[in-house]
């Protein structure tokens, strides 16, 4: 999560040698020897290419610039590539009023900024993130739903899209021109231009990379489930339409298979899991749960759908944060009474996944449900309600919600819950101890990452039993990591390395859903666990 | 001037590992291992990057020719390129007719071409060659004034227009407008497509490798006189309007300085001289006389005008070659009975340079132009007329030549092939015996280059004083050594990296045409010379 210091990023200041009498070497070689020694061992054996474009006038904006300039560099797979020269930072921005030019001297001019932008492009949303390359500051962000989903909500659809004559390119031409539009906004939004952009680095889930890149991705989803491509090659972003400065460059983050994408590569970047020395955990909570775990020494993952014990997702649960929305529930053990807290403090209006979790859990300490997960008549007493058969609990009455209904949680979507924690529980089992032979007590820190994660109250999702019950201090929320590991390839070029070694050192495990987990889900469905003494620190005394 | 077997060139046939189920790896990476497989050794540690816009339908072509493919790679400075796949030899043109095609059988058809085409960028001429990147066949040569002459006839003209308003754009549009057209015509002429076009390859001195790329280039010819790149990089030849296949690579000879081009780097590697256990010397006479001697060890290059010693140049001497135009001339020692033979035996219309050179052979040889390059009036006799105080030998009477009029040699064309044959001399010495510390006999092979070249007879040449009077088997003619070098690479990848190492073996000496230099000079201006001794062979006793 470490950005590092100006300088030694991707805008280096150069000094050019003079040409002199004597001495063949061309404008554009001494170009490269001075990148080279700029960049010295970073720099690998590899020269830096100077492009045909640059060419073109380089001996003219040499000489107008004294033989020095700022190089926007990228390090790409086999070397470094120059992407453009920009003027040297001449003078300062406030000094132009106050000196006056003399006769023969360079005009002075506001430093020319050298932007980047990192984009997570999720299925359901995409975000986009403005960076100044030179300082590392972040300008701005945006966010908006992926335009795609006008074909489709899920990946399933969208690649049965892309497979229809026209399918592809229009599935490209949505997310792009999404991202041309936003990106022009939030430029605008930051006094900034788009043709200042010089580097763009995108992360995202194997089908969604490819449907940006609008390469074929139907076989993503037929067995044998291989990928177009793993490691898509730097490109320049006019090629795929994406509208910055011409000559600026396009990376999109590899995947390891169709299950595995960038954004997780990105992911494990942003949470430094391939420096750790002891081992650590990172799972995303996105439409997949995908899970990591492991240090510099080995990586182990395993994402996707996990069969029928996954049906309806860990991600299923409740809808997308916003205004009203309850997104804490707090129930007193002893009273019952409810407390429900919405964003913004507006009049409730539904409840979202953190919410969900949250209310679970405080049910479950208050007795009102029970260690089936079964609402328990005795104890909710007027709260439940019953329709067709189904009894509901009524979180919040109609008279004090905001839509002028009853939000109230059915037991089939407390079932649905229950599964979802019972699988998030079961996959952390498989992998931390069945896999990499692992106590949860051993990680030294327990990364939570997406938008979903963020949210969670830990304390309640380990008192569901969905999280294994750990010290709270190891529980360390990262964020939007895909936008974060985009990010920092931005700022520092040493991450490009790391990003092949990670693809090169995880091993990815399919998710065996044999008898073994059906027992091990049988066990977690229950709250906490069949198993109590796995979660010691849950306040309950069950009789 | 070998080329390597067909099979290990630039277009390889692959076959590709079929995707299974527990391996991840996508199609791209699959296709990455079969050409890294393919180039073994020869691949370097690097791996082949797969572009993008072959991705895009990379898994429907895999699948429809069964994971075979033919690769067109190109070697890179700093890697291989994967240039593009073209579908695999599915079936012998002359086979489709006999076999029916069975149900669910893939279509056969005739093998897609795979061209590419060696250009030399004359400053007078430009000359193309159209490949067969498979077989190494030449299919085709066409030859063509280059179109910048409308603007000067010179090197030093079109820098100083390129350095006007729009005169680069201008300059570079004339190149290669004219490249296209006679490209085009080449195929045509050939039952090709251009569009099959996949490499180019170009050679040319640094001033026409600058204009033909766009690139700034008048700091050629101002102190201290920098190219302003000595290494193009490869670049996409549609990049600078070159109508090939959309995604056909250029590449252009690196130089080593303003008056050291790219083209003798070509000659070099034509000649093989890199690769020579002794001693070589190559010489190419083109707009200027430039020299190369060395061998695997070292190399030793000398190119330009040298100064007064040589205004006029080697090459200034008579017209073109063409029909009718007397490229040999015999006069008998004894009668002094002139015969002339003309290119295609049509009616005399002038004389070329290696027509002249024979003619002041014979002239010296028959006693009729003395040591000092003066005609001799008894010798001559009646041949010899006198127009404004100036004496010209008549070779052919306007009764018997094509134009109406005498062709004549005067006294002042004799003195400045007398200027050129001395400079050439001269240099020669200068690069041999007191640069490179050895005897004319020393040398192994003297390589003759350039088209002018071709056609010198080594006897007249040494008669006069113009070559060293070695053995005439050592001579050995190279005919368009720049475009020979440019075509080798088409067909060798190896040879990028010896041209990179060509350029970094050559010493480069400026003349300096100090006293020294002109005492030697003032020697050679002598037919031979006025050092008898170093012309054994010459059949002439002077009393």
């Amino acid at each position: 999560m470490s950005l590092k210091q100006p300088g030694k990023g991707c805008v280096r200041c150069i000094k050019i040698e003079k040409p002199v009498l004597g001495n063949n070497t061309s404008d554009a070689q001494r170009l490269e020897q001075a990148l080279k020694k700029e960049l010295g061992k970073e720099g690998g054996s590899q020269g830096v290419k100077i492009p045909w474009y640059l060419l073109k006038t380089l001996p003219s904006f040499l000489r107008t610039w004294d033989y020095k300039a700022r190089a926007v560099l990228f390090k790409d797979r086999q070397s470094w590539r120059l992407v453009y020269l920009v003027p040297p930072n001449l003078i300062e921005p406030d000094k132009i009023k106050s000196d006056p030019i003399k006769p023969g001297q360079i005009k002075p001019h506001p430093s020319q900024q050298v932007l980047g932008a990192a984009i997570d492009i999720g299925t359901t949303r995409i975000v986009i993130r403005l960076l100044d390359l030179e300082s590392g500051r972040t300008l701005g962000e945006i966010g908006f739903d992926n335009p795609q989903k006008a074909i489709g909500p899920d990946v399933l659809a969208r690649i049965h899209h892309s497979h229809k004559p026209g399918g592809l390119d229009q599935l490209q031409a949505l997310v792009v021109d999404g991202v041309n539009a936003n990106l022009a906004r939030l430029c605008q939004e930051n006094n900034c231009e788009s043709k200042d952009i010089y580097l763009v680095t995108g992360a995202g889930n194997t089908a969604m990379t490819h449907l940006f890149l609008g390469i074929e991705a139907f076989e993503i989803i037929r067995e044998p489930y291989i990928p177009c491509v793993n490691i898509p090659d730097t490109l320049k972003a006019k090629e795929v339409g994406l509208k910055i400065q011409t000559h600026g460059l396009l990376f999109l983050f590899p995947n390891i298979g169709s299950y595995f994408g960038g954004d997780l590569i990105a992911g494990i970047l942003f949470a430094d899991l391939d420096k750790k020395q002891t081992p650590c955990l990172m799972v995303d909570v996105g439409t997949n749960a995908e899970i990591v775990v492991g240090s510099q020494d080995w990586l182990i993952a395993c994402a996707g759908a996990a069969g029928p014990a996954l049906e309806g997702g860990v991600s299923k649960m409740g809808m997308t944060a916003g205004p009203g929305v309850i997104d804490r529930v707090i129930i007193d053990p002893l009273t019952r009474k409810v407390d429900v807290h919405t964003i913004e403090e507006k009049r409730p209006v539904g409840i979202c996944g953190s919410g969900m979790i949250d209310l679970a859990a405080a049910l479950f300490l208050s007795g009102m449900i029970d260690i089936r997960g079964k609402f328990s008549r005795s104890a909710c007493k007027d709260r439940l309600v019953e329709a067709d058969g189904v009894l509901s609990f009524v979180l919040v009455d109609k008279d004090d919600s905001g839509t002028g209904q009853d939000i109230a949680l059915s037991q089939v979507e407390l079932n649905s819950l229950t599964s979802s924690k019972a699988a998030m529980y079961t996959i952390l089992e498989v992998i931390v101890k069945n896999t990499a032979d692992l106590e949860f007590e051993e990680l030294e820190t327990f990364y939570v990452a997406g938008t979903f994660g963020s949210f969670i109250n830990p304390d309640s999702a380990i008192s569901i039993g969905m999280l294994p019950d750990i010290e709270r201090s190891r529980f360390q929320v990262l964020g939007n990591s895909s936008l974060g590991g985009a990010a920092l390839l931005l700022m520092d070029p040493s991450a490009f390395d790391r990003i092949m070694e990670i693809r090169q050192s995880i091993t990815y495990i399919e998710l065996n859903v044999n008898q073994e987990f059906m027992n091990m889900f049988s066990g977690a469905k229950f709250y906490p666990h069949t198993d109590r003494s796995r979660f010691p620190s849950v306040p309950i005394d069950l009789a």
